[in-house]
């Protein structure tokens, strides 16, 4: 058991009145002056639309965030109709807040200041895909799983895959990564060049599509995870991938957590490429057998995949295999068809829905920790214990190879005392997270929800730097405006 | 042949007084106030100097530029001296240069607006290295050749390797990659975390220990490859790697470049993880056989280096192999022995000093482009026939796996009109580059050699986009000025 790096702190109401973004979204809202309105109108016909419904769905993302609606939303199909949109908004100081599938999980899409929500989901074009360079340019509305589906073909792949079936856009916006990060890198290392509509209404274009380039500011990971803050990305470029020769998937169950995470800790010391290794504690087991009709042992479990040639997976397989038995892995189980492989990471997507249902009723409360993968053992058996005594529902998953995982606490819906207990265990964890020289966010982005935590992560210096930047390119604060930092 | 995208042009008379940089510097010196000079007389007392063979060795880099001598260099050992001595400069409005092996080959290091060179190497330890983690955290001044001989008994090893025993932070600085990238990724994927000391003398700490973040701006990227003109970095993490457990190299002749390029495209196209893939044409071969005492057979050459299980190494050759057979590669050869191998790849990394003693009295301009692989061969063939058609000597060396190479042209020292000509060579090739979706630059920054290039690649708007960052985080135009662009 660790002792807690400080003492339980201020910082639990401030995480709790961020839930109702009292005070998250700094600054009031900006009303929608009528000459846009009527602008917009000219622009986008029925593509602009303030119907209350349409306004209700684009205020919300995945996070427990009450709902929070722009004014009106704009369906844009081309990079100078975004363009057009930011300098409307630019002339008349009204937020911009870019949409793409509503799946991230922090909120990042919701209109605390009001304004036009930039709906991108209309612009599905993949626009190029070179094959021979084994690069992708597509616009930002296509998701992955339609760029995988165009791929598959041509014998190639897109490996990030955050579980959900998010818009490139806003995964590059998010900084996503996922279950094949540990192997293939995150959006981080994948995306190679952005169109972007800046503060000003301007596009530009960042990077080329070499495979490399030191030639001057590296504007696009500047971009990649500024979560529509800096800029609105309209088109990506991503890194791809041949289909691996050989894939295989196998599941093992351990006696518990700890040995199942040091299992992982194991495997990436010995440098073993291994393509995917997720954790699923025996909650989220459960809860997968429930939704997804199968019969996992329920028991904590990795479920891990390996590419490579067919005698390479073998090799990588068996090395796993050996560190696993070691650690008392039982059931090593092979999913050697495309198949069975589809179902158990179908499940594991599902995962986090299947948790919910297990608990009608609830909103998970989900942290994104990421640590160095010694301290990933420290910091799932303290965050355990801490559930445990909570008496509150909770799973696990993690993206355990790369030293990120998620637990979710299942909060009854407008229950203030279960989500204060909630977020301070929360807090308690990314505090750890924190002190153990890891992130308080694998791959969520900050959004609304990790404000508070940014700040002891980065420091008042890093935060400084952040802002300045900010206010050199987003001058008017029009861009999704609130969210990462307060200014 | 290739038609040039656009007609040899103005940039030409550019580029040539770039070489002697007039205008580059875009502000002319700035006098170091007296103030000053006692200042950090008393701060650093003998390591304060202005002596002119200290300030000579402080004015160039392995640059074809003249030497631009600063005006005084100081020799700091800690994060707190650097911090100290940017304080100063902001308040007296003088110039700082970091200074770590001067290694740079773009003009990075010359002090065109005077000021101060922080000189670094004397910052040579090795803070941590966590081998649980696969990180290391190192001052500055560390170099790569000793942190490797630091990491070896641990079977950890550093991979980025530009050739020169540069500096981590002088690496950092200028986004450097190198023979291992292919397999392993440039700066910008194996910096994890840095210590910065920005344009106000703060010291900021960016990144963390966890192997992804979606925590915020990715600050540590945007001061990767910034060099120094945002930050000075004192401390820099990095990424490890188990040393693979099996490593072979092989060296594979062609008939010419072109069909030695096709066989990279090839490999790089079926997903092999080769993890060194360098292009020598025959002139780099003959200089590196007189140079090193070789009998490789002078025709253009592959050198190439497969990493991991004994039985994965041989899959991966033989798919090399079979590919290079195809192209009519010939004397696939082994260097299985670690002495054979260190000696090879030792041969590649004098080519740059072997090409140059083959014609004493000359001075090498040298390109670096990085095209999207599926153009290598037409862009290589191209400035193969343009360099030939000089009648310049010249030679090519190249990380042709990442679709970067080198051609270096050398030019009599002080011989404008070959200077002017091998000039206006570079610059067709850097307009074919950007036509080819490529960039100016791979791996050596842009300096002040390439600003002009990075204009035209970045356009206005990525141009723009610097400049407003630059003058956010150094609005005093302090750090490392007049370097990547023109303010």
């Amino acid at each position: 058991m660790v002792l807690w790096p400080r003492p339980r702190a201020t910082h639990e109401e401030k995480a709790v009145s961020a839930l109702t973004h009292d005070g998250a979204a700094s600054a009031p809202r900006r009303p929608l002056p009528e000459a846009m309105s009527v602008a917009l109108q000219a622009l986008f016909g029925p593509r602009l639309s303030s119907a209350e419904a349409v306004r209700l769905q684009h205020g919300r993302d995945e996070s427990p965030f009450p709902t929070t609606p722009p004014d009106a939303v704009v369906f844009c199909e081309t990079t100078e109709e975004v363009a057009a949109v930011v300098r409307l908004a630019a002339e008349h100081r009204v937020p911009v807040i870019p949409y793409g599938a509503g799946s991230s999980l922090e909120g990042q899409l919701l209109a605390v200041q009001g304004g036009v929500s930039i709906d991108l989901s209309r612009m599905t074009r993949i626009l190029r895909i070179a094959a021979e360079d084994l690069t992708a340019t597509v616009q930002a509305g296509v998701t992955r799983e339609q760029l995988n589906a165009e791929l598959r073909s041509l014998g190639l792949f897109f490996p990030v895959d955050p579980g959900a079936n998010a818009s490139i856009g806003g995964m590059a916006a998010t900084r996503a990564s996922g279950t094949n990060a540990v192997r293939y890198g995150t959006m981080r290392e994948n995306v190679l060049a952005l169109t972007v509509v800046t503060g000003r209404g301007e596009v530009v274009r960042t990077g080329t599509r070499a495979r490399k380039s030191a030639a001057g500011y590296d504007l696009t990971r500047l971009f990649v995870g500024s979560e529509g803050t800096l800029g609105v990305m309209t088109e990506i470029t991503v890194r791809l991938y041949p289909l691996p020769e050989a894939v295989s998937a196998a599941v093992c169950h351990f006696a518990d957590v700890a040995s199942a995470v040091r299992a992982t800790i194991q495997t990436i010391q010995l440098g073993v490429p291994i393509a995917r290794c997720e954790l699923l504690d025996v909650n989220a087991v459960r809860a997968v057998n429930r939704q997804s009709g199968l019969a996992l042992r329920e028991a904590p479990m990795l479920l891990m995949e390996f590419h490579g040639s067919p005698a390479g997976v073998k090799e990588q397989a068996e090395a796993v295999q050996a560190i696993a038995a070691e650690l008392g892995g039982e059931d090593f189980e092979w999913a050697s068809t495309p198949e069975e492989r589809s179902r158990l990471w179908a499940a594991r997507h599902r995962a986090y829905f299947a948790g919910l249902q297990q608990h009608p009723g609830t909103r998970s409360v989900t942290t994104d920790t990421c640590v160095p993968i010694s301290h990933l053992a420290e910091i799932v058996e303290a965050s355990v214990a801490d559930a445990e005594a909570s008496g509150l529902p909770y799973y696990i998953v993690g993206h355990v190879g790369d030293g990120n995982f998620h637990l979710a606490y299942l909060v009854k819906d407008g229950d203030a005392a279960e989500r204060a207990t909630a977020e301070a265990m929360s807090e308690r964890m990314v505090r750890l997270a924190i002190a153990l020289e890891g992130s308080c966010s694998g791959e969520h982005g900050i959004g609304l929800h990790k404000i508070g935590f940014l700040e002891e992560e980065a420091g008042p210096g890093g935060i400084a730097l952040m802002r300045a930047i900010k206010q050199a390119l987003d001058p008017l604060d029009i861009l999704n405006p609130g969210k990462i930092f307060l200014r």
